[in-house]
């Protein structure tokens, strides 16, 4: 009878190998054996060079700034491993950047989400595990578990060190003023809503405004991705317009382009915290952000999955 | 070869005869006959009494104030109009109850919206016609196609009638605060959100709040639903001390219940607005509460899904 | 690695905490922790309350005397404990009431077994225990495997103790016709059906009479539930007009309402003998009944599942 | 647009040939061009040979003679008419042998009938129509809608011709008793219940009885089918000996094979009444032995589904 | 009732545009309105931009030379068209990259192709139509019907203009020695087919030859695509060794990248035919390349299918 | 808890008695009890008479003289296991007949081995294991894992023994063009393949001949199967006219009539290899006939299966 630990295998897609080696570090395991190769014209192969047979294989990807190339490596890889025998595959998908298609707000468009989830589970993936998804519905347009971590209780460690005082949570719209409770709870913070206004006869000119006392507060703007960092500066500037004291933004998955880099280093945000879930070694550099590693909140889900122990207990604080 | 009006039929379960009816009425059409026994201890069985043959079928029933009941018969007309033959079951759910159970905001708990989609589409609907839900991603928790109607137009035309000045649309909570905005523009309001704070050594004593400006304004607080009216009662005595002038409230289905009634009538609420979606014959007495009938949009929607007309063209002014 | 002992947990729905509670006694295990939530409106909500990763789970509950919300809370706590990442979920239910609808004998009805396997199966059931369902075939409806269990042993065991002589096992109707026998090869006894005759011009005007020798017998009429006795009333007074000596009804669950009771007790029935597969507490009070435990026959299944034992050896007598 | 009437094509599986011809003949239609070939070895190989693009289908073929090629056939002309874009296939299967597989009555068998049924479903069928199943539940194995047809009225009129008096209707067991009471109902006769008694030490000796009256009555022995007659011919030899008059049998589907020819030559059956469902050439050919054709009822089905019209009209009577 | 040709509507995902716009042209309808947007980060969202409710769909687009944004586009097309209640979604994918993966001829891949239909299939596909896939077998990797289209038609009569004399059509490899029959057969061709042969000690080192007469004959080398074109170009070289005369190319799909041009034309290789099915607009200016347009091919096959003619009779030589 | 070993277990279908005794044999474990009932009429009716409670099963039978007997035997029999809460069920079929029915290469047909992977996925198997296929693709046709087997090492140890000299491998066709590289591979052999060629003005009329060099070599003529030895025959005609020297046949499969012994018996082929995969007990006595056992082969893989170890480790050689 093989040990429950020799059950257990972690494999990385390509853009996952630095995030799952450190997983691996931490639980002081070897990374699974594998290759994919990217064909001339686009194509996807891979190949897992090791026996996988009644495994119990953890697959880590995320689907972010290539995200077509890595989500569909993520379909093949399920199906090589489920041919290959594997006992179950559990995919880790720190970031999964499809979520923003979760709901149908205009006529004749797709639910992204859903056509993904669907995908993912005819491909034959028996468990989900991902961080911070940008509406909480989605685990529901998957039929199998999902295991849904928070990057707020790593965030606000970081946070808790710059010794904010006074400090309201700023939701840079209603979309995510459920989700700022979070934030607003653990750091004991009030809360601020960010809201559009259409002025003057032009019907498409929209002004940023703020819902909510944010004068003299020193201002933590949180958000669950930011690409363009548009937003995030927006709101800053007027932040700083009403009072506040120091802003700094903290946001789950860091998706900055090189345009991003330059609009948060024009803004009036001191500093930008999020997480090592979207492998984007060129916005780490900029001086004015700041990563938090996920990775061991990842290898902890990861062995308590794997040993049969509540994962939910990591976050009782979060759930009201 | 039948014409395209030979084929349709409205049927209604037994809570949605009124309904139902009301819609067959302005399409001059005859509701389908049909028949619901309960038998002694609480066994459903529902009889189709005409041929449905080839036909497309238009069931009618809200999840409302005996969910578990409507929602099971529910399940037994779309197998009997399947095994029946029909050429397609199109499931017109004004208000669907288990749409709150649309997350997993806690451990071990279901999402309920999605165990209750799955049965929908496992006894064969082809289709889901319904109204404000809860939250608009459990359109995803449906693989067929959902026409997803908004109450905003029937709701907000009944509001001008109110003659309501300098207007603040409040979102009793975050989880709203979204939504809220749908009615905002209609209205060319401004918008505020409620918030609840923690106070004192207490962790569990919360304080309502409100965050945005309300003074000197007509207040028209909306919600999606109201069973105990405590939410809105609470919110509109915030409203009232922080100096907002009239107050109404405005949801799109009416769950209220005896002790709603009596929170309502004692409360600042000078009016609550609400559709016919819910067969809440009791509620529907209160001097407060003003029913606008729902059933004018849900018969201009099914004669347009027949006909293969947009139905998305009827909320073209929502979509942002 | 866990012991196979330490992988079995048995939880209960709202409604079968009694038999479950009496199960576990038997096996001598804690009943698992759970809440189940109505709300004012009818909505169910459940909440499992410890971790069940990786944990066989089996879940106690009839579809009984509340049918609709006892289906829909069953339906909730499969997905509950598959997101909660249980290994398996056997349900465990005792009386399946929708197993009455399992044909289509009259046109453009509901095969409302189907519907519920269906859903069951959808919700994410791995395995189905239950006892005498309304016709075998049923076990067809389901594709996961069903255990499933008669009454006949712990029912002909109290029989026994009757001292009853020369006895003649009696179906009520052609429909039970072949499972008397299972009741007659067990007792030593000969059989009867009952049968309904269309008598004078009056088509619809029946009268009962029994098909099979009874005179100067004790009788046994056998079914496999009752409501409002007057089946069993029926066929009582006309077996006495007949010659029969005693007669003793007996069924395997007892959904008995009030009305029933009073029939019984005017009736030729001298006793109502049943399984407490039903939480029906009232019928249970009555003179002329008595109550047998199943609890130990499903507690014999449960451990023999869960050790990888024969279900089928209990009620080897039962093949014919 | 095409008519109606030319978008319906009949086809015969390779044993279905001579039912479906006279189906078409009624019809006053052609049968669709196709062939099947068997290859030395048994494999079965199926080509349409005319245009199906968006027909609907009429795939005749009962699992009869040879049932696993019969039926391996019919998954391969679905097959072959839907990745021919058929519009509709609908399987007229005037008997299905499996069937008789429709429960597990005794541990570690198959339930044959649910197999064939999900093989047939997954091949592609969207209706199945048939006739007198073994067991009316067989209806729910399916997914799809069963148009289920009785050989009821095309038998019955066969037997006024016979001059039958004071009548008694017989199932030869008990299996068989509800549906017996169909013939009753019709021919206005009463019931009788072939049973086995074990009698003498020996517990494998069976005597055969029958329960109720039979004396100077004439005898209608009735079943779904026969193989080997011998049931049916003991059943004889009680009546006459219990002192019936006049004893014939009637059965839906006739599968006797050369032995069983021989057992109704020699028993005190007078005639045995059955329909073509079963191209059974040989036992035709007996004297003893009566073929109704049931061509007349498939055609009418055939016709009223195709032109939408109600199939349960033509059983109204035997509904009850 | 709308008649048959206003159901049909042509739509283009991002990069079949100049290829639906052809069919388009030849079918002397407009194109359907749509577009395609992709974020920064990657992320493409579709929107369909005029009411599709109950028409049927046909939307182009190959999977080519970027497979992976190219299919992920394709299934959130499906999606939002099955979501605006499309009546039927065809995909018409002339290029299907992903249909080399195939077949698992190695320990620990996945089958690509069955994934990518798997995904097609459970996203709302109802048929897909394409050409040339790399086995035939790939049409059993779709439940779905597939119309699968050969360009051996448009590519011989091409052949035809160029005068070849005594032609021997050639086959790079075993894998494409039963297709090369089908260009044989039309083009009245012997036969010859590459091989390589392992040489020396070295057991990497392989020599191409070719198994075959081809002395004196024109060659046509043929195969379903060429990304790098050196095996086209090494079989070029080996024949002009073993005395070939013209030598000319041709292949169904052109996804050769600058690199592969330039081989090309370094080559003994005369021309090298093949279709439009890839938007490769850099291939095409080669001088060595010549374009055959399949847009008529198409365009031909969309009216049959939708007006229910027959397809394959446009391919009637080539089934042998 | 139970050992690795005891949860293993090996049953046989009808016509897989010898194969898997011989598997049991080797791995020295009893072969599963159970019963096979063919009934008077064809009906097939399967019992498994031991208890498989969480076992791991290993069903062995081929589908080759009687398939559609033993294909439908096979899914009564997964069905069985799978009611009979076996844990997982592996279907060995050493020959899968239906596996040359996997393309539509003409109008109309159907694609058999995808009916046949369906019937036996939605029966329930987990897993199959099968040796040379008609095309490696068919594995896609299967979404559970393929345990793919090669008859080549143990056909290729035969061949040793009969010391052939300057060997040729032969394909018969292009159908077989890639698989005979396999055998060239192992014998260190060069490659020829048989082609049809069209002569005279008879379109019809088609000459053997082959395209390679053979003259004065030993050739070793294979093929995935044969039934009727007239392609072999053929084949080795050509080679004798051609300067073949000594000549054998090699095949996985055996379907050998006994038309074809008499064709083999006068052919020029001196000995025709092959395996017992079918149990052509008949055509295994032909003095030309040489059967190898590769009942070792499939232990081999069980065990290694059962045991969680690499199955692909067998045939390393083989992959390219």
């Amino acid at each position: 009878m093989m040990r429950r630990e020799e059950t257990m295998k972690i494999f990385a897609g390509s853009s996952g190998k630095k995030f799952a080696g450190d997983i691996c570090a931490i639980l002081n395991t070897e990374l699974g054996q594998s290759e994919t190769i990217v064909f001339t014209e686009g194509n996807i192969f891979v190949r897992v060079l090791e026996t996988v047979r009644d495994k119990d294989i953890y697959l880590v990807q995320s689907v972010a700034l290539q995200p077509n190339n890595e989500f569909m490596e993520i379909l093949f890889w399920i199906d090589a491993f489920k041919r290959a025998n594997a006992n179950s595959v559990t995919l880790v998908m720190p970031y999964f950047g499809y979520a923003k298609g979760d709901k149908k707000d205009e006529p004749r468009v797709s639910i992204r989400a859903r056509v993904c989830a669907d995908a993912i589970e005819v491909a034959g993936a028996d468990r989900v595990v991902t961080m911070d998804l940008h509406s909480p519905q989605i685990q529901g347009f998957f039929k199998k578990s999902v295991d849904h971590l928070y990057a707020v209780p790593v965030l606000c460690e970081a946070l808790d060190k710059l010794n904010l005082k006074n400090v309201v949570a700023v939701a840079p719209d209603a979309g995510f003023a459920k989700q700022v409770r979070k934030y607003a709870g653990r750091l004991k913070a009030s809360v601020a809503i960010g809201d559009k206004i259409r002025c003057g006869h032009d019907e498409k000119a929209e002004i940023t405004t703020i819902i909510g006392d944010v004068k003299g507060r020193d201002a933590v703007i949180t958000d669950d991705f930011t690409i363009t960092c548009n937003t995030l500066a927006d709101i800053a500037r007027v932040l700083k317009e009403k009072g506040a004291n120091r802003i700094v933004a903290c946001v789950s998955h860091l998706l900055l382009d090189s345009n991003g880099i330059e609009v948060l280093e024009k803004s009036a945000i001191e500093l930008l915290l999020s997480t090592d879930t979207v492998p984007n070694f060129e916005a780490q550099k900029s001086k004015r952000v700041r990563i938090v590693s996920a990775a061991g909140l990842f290898a902890d889900t990861v062995k308590r999955i794997h040993h049969r122990e509540s994962v939910s207990v990591l976050f009782e604080d979060l759930y009201n």
